[in-house]
């Protein structure tokens, strides 16, 4: 199974591909979608999408695994953060692959066993789980934590809907 | 020139087609691109970008006209409507088309002459400025509001920055 893993943001998408067999995971590919601050909005979203289908092209993951979101930011936040996850989302359905969203909590509790663990200690885990030679940085390393948390939750996949 | 007006929201997006020669406008399309209750986020969101690159494909637009948010919603709301922005806003970038925004209040005084005009008025403006045999229905007429508050601002358009 590959699962692809996207801690969505407008500016810095993180991406993460993980392949998982029984047990073992391996990192396939991670980095960011960097878009600079004086792009478009418009330029930045074609180019998301266009990089997560290119990852979808490349890796042929089984599904993706994106961050749940928390209600807690302003309004303006929230209508940006959910262009570009409609980027991210057009680019899964475009391919039929299901989306299912974890959130952050849960994430930090199945890469750390800790749902309250900082940002420092997930790139650490990340890092030590998947044997990577460097610390991921901190986009990259959230989406990995998306991908190994769905790996763990699979066994309970079918009680859960994909977005 | 080709304007394509589209009101946004996940469930019932409108889109209008405007030609504009001078000052003649003409509807060439209008309608409602419909996500039934129950359709998954990502389903939804896959046809709304079909629907949208296949507008542009028919009519070839030079420019989208989509509302302008007003940040009033709470933040779940804001996020549904910003994945579909997301989704329409990609349909037009992948085109290289711009996308220009107006805010509600502005578009009511393009059609209405008045910024707090009441959607139906706004159905009869627009049923009778551009001769429909018919009254649009909300969505639609929102749309092809849109159009026409882009064509009567085109002469101040070198002043506005699309999305």
């Amino acid at each position: 199974m590959v699962v692809l893993g996207v801690d969505t943001s407008l500016r810095s998408t993180g991406y993460g591909v993980l392949s998982v067999e029984g047990s073992r995971f391996r990192a396939l590919d991670y980095g960011a979608i960097r878009n600079p601050p004086k792009l478009p909005v418009s330029a930045c979203l074609k180019n998301i999408r266009a990089k997560i289908a290119g990852l979808i092209a490349a890796h042929a993951p089984n599904m993706l695994s994106v961050e749940g979101v928390i209600y807690a930011k302003n309004a303006a936040t929230m209508l940006v953060l959910g262009e570009a996850r409609g980027a991210v989302i057009c680019a899964a359905a475009d391919a039929d692959i299901p989306v299912y969203e974890y959130e952050p909590r849960r994430v930090k509790m199945a890469v750390c066993g800790n749902g309250l663990a900082e940002k420092l200690q997930v790139q650490r885990m990340v890092k030590t789980l998947l044997a990577l030679d460097e610390l991921p940085q901190n986009d990259a390393a959230d989406a990995l934590a998306l991908a190994i948390c769905h790996a763990h939750s699979n066994s309970i996949l079918s009680s859960r809907t994909p977005l």
